[in-house]
């Protein structure tokens, strides 16, 4: 039977910061780094607008011609029709709304007061001088930054590499359970942090190529667990144990290369909290993610006592209720997995704490930005 | 010249939802479904778990074998190594943990103590009976979802099938832009609220075979603003113009068939919002997800006075300051996309209010969930 050392969560994280640092940088075509990690700044190639160019749909003029113009002394002046955004035409310099002239038979407009300068002009490099820093390194990419690197002229984006994670499941055909869930969960959480998953036989769990080793079940105390003895056999098991429930059988270690490898203990709930915790912030960090737990979170009332043993890191299930107000709900030790289904989100009680009274402010995790909505717009 | 009528966003919005709602459903393999909306409950097939099973990792063994065993009478009985979430041996009925037994030669266990029967045993059916609601129709399905899918032996999942949207972007070559941000930027936001993204060229714009159609550009007052004549030819125009900043010159109209066909201003700020208003909820809609703006809100306290036209709804960028209050920053008519770039967040001021003056307590939408974390955990 092997010896299990639990260490604190604590203990365990600097562990995952240690063995885990930023991956290196590739490039990606300008339409397509929706969620990747921008690597370098990215600067304005020209100045933006590249020329002046109409703030507003309208007539382009030029302001000289205005001059004089009155409502008893209409004015026809030459004209050109614009949309906002697009360059001035040769020799214009202001703009006239379309609600502001008439267009006459020569192409022209006919104008009943004087227009300045300059007026609903954009001027070039008003937004942006050329060389200024669009968007800064370690940016998260959305749709408006792709939208903006595409108005820059940028044609290749430098994005940090996605992580390579490959993904054992070590023991999937328990008889309690008999269909695995771990396996497609954790390509679905590999998946939202940014990995790159690839499956794998425990035979070649250990061997080089991915940027880190996950592998599920296989991590307790009895003999069939191969996981802990074919990581040792590979490579180096640093730290097997960890004060965390669900999940105390996690084993941290590394191959002989220096590829950090996670053994995550096969129960469900535990394998997801070793992932939430562990797993997850290994990928977030290789990435050059946020490698903070993923879920919105704000301050709570809970209305109902929250228990937790001394000794452990325990993530606690709750609901929210509709004051904004929060209960606990079935544990993950009585519920599994049910518990994460059934709760809006959770809280984390530190290994110090006995939980907390009725009535404490404690901070809560939500699984669903729509809990932390100010107001429901419908 | 073509005549804009402007109607309140309150009017835009009744319109989307008139003209969308859930799409059908198709079936999914039960590891693909992350980000998928469920369209019908998901029920257990079987009691979960399905038989009585070790809820801790332990020897499994017989109680009646330990009675009468006691620090002077150590018993020795027959045992199996089992791990939480593993189904009891045939004969067992209780599960002691690995550090109160000690194992004999003869493959049992030495006890000190009695166990009762039941202890340390998830009994069959005690997280879901069968039939038991797991999972209720309109859930947005993540990983612990899947996972739960899984375990409970669901091989294909009915979730709402996609919308297909298809995308015309009218007008790319502006002399002033000359690269287009439009297409790369809708095409991101239609994948992020779930949508199929489909290009097609103007004149294919109004064809069958769409569940949405946008079009990007072309909306203005020019003659030039070929979108609204397209779509006048091909079906009915029934908005033209919205009371939106930025973003007026939209138009809301309907395919000969009754698809929806949306056309987004060109000037690549106004197309970002009436997306985000309009179009991205008619997409929400028709994919059975929540309607409401993609983004967490929070109320918040603007240190600098924020000023708005009173007629139009209009969309203020914002950024957060250290201390959680935020400021407004350069507005979309002053620096385009470029504002949603700088700030980290929106307020949205309507159409009846002048803005709101220093020290005001207002809602703010943010980009990103790490400005709504309660305390970030680093």
């Amino acid at each position: 039977m092997i010896r299990l050392e639990r260490v604190s969560v604590e203990r365990a994280l600097a562990w995952i910061d240690a063995a885990t640092g930023c991956l290196d940088t590739e490039e990606t075509a300008f339409e397509t780094p929706a969620n990747r990690i921008l690597a370098e700044d990215v600067r304005a190639q020209n100045p933006i607008p590249p020329a002046d160019c109409a703030a507003i749909d309208g007539y382009a003029v030029c302001a000289e011609d205005s001059l004089g113009a009155g409502a008893y002394n209409p004015l026809a002046v030459a004209a050109g029709t614009v949309e906002a955004g697009q360059a001035l035409p040769v020799g214009m310099d202001a703009i006239v709304p379309f609600d502001q002239a008439e267009p006459n038979e020569a192409g022209g407009v006919v104008l009943v007061e004087p227009v300045a300068a300059g007026a609903s002009i954009d001027r070039q490099g008003a937004v942006a001088s050329a060389d200024a820093l669009l968007i800064a390194a370690g940016t998260r990419l959305t749709a408006r930054h792709i939208g903006m690197i595409a108005i820059a002229g940028v044609a290749r984006v430098p994005v940090i590499r996605r992580p390579r994670v490959r993904l054992v499941v070590a023991r999937y055909a328990r008889s309690g359970e008999p269909f695995d869930g771990n396996g497609p969960m954790l390509r679905a959480l590999v998946d939202r942090d940014g990995g790159i998953v690839t499956d794998a036989p425990l035979a070649d769990a250990f061997a080089p190529g991915a940027d880190l080793v996950l592998v599920a079940g296989g991590t307790g105390r009895s003999h069939e667990d191969r996981s802990v003895a074919a990581l040792s056999a590979c490579g180096k098991l640093d730290l097997h144990g960890v004060a965390l429930a669900p999940g105390e059988t996690a084993g941290f270690g590394r191959l002989a290369g220096g590829t950090p490898a996670l053994l995550l203990p096969g129960a469900p709930a535990a394998c997801l909290w070793n992932y939430e915790l562990f797993a997850g912030r290994a990928i977030r960090r290789l990435g050059g993610r946020d490698p903070a737990l993923p879920y919105p979170s704000r301050p709570v009332v809970t209305v109902r006592k929250i228990v937790s043993a001394i000794g452990m890191t325990e993530v606690c299930p709750i609901r929210c209720l509709a004051d904004g107000h929060i209960a606990p709900v079935a544990s993950f030790a009585e519920a599994g997995l049910m518990a994460a289904i059934q709760g809006d989100g959770f809280v984390v009680v530190p290994e110090a704490s006995e939980g907390y009274p009725a009535g404490a402010q404690i901070t809560a995790y939500f699984y669903d930005e729509r809990q932390i909505r100010a107001e429901p717009m419908s």
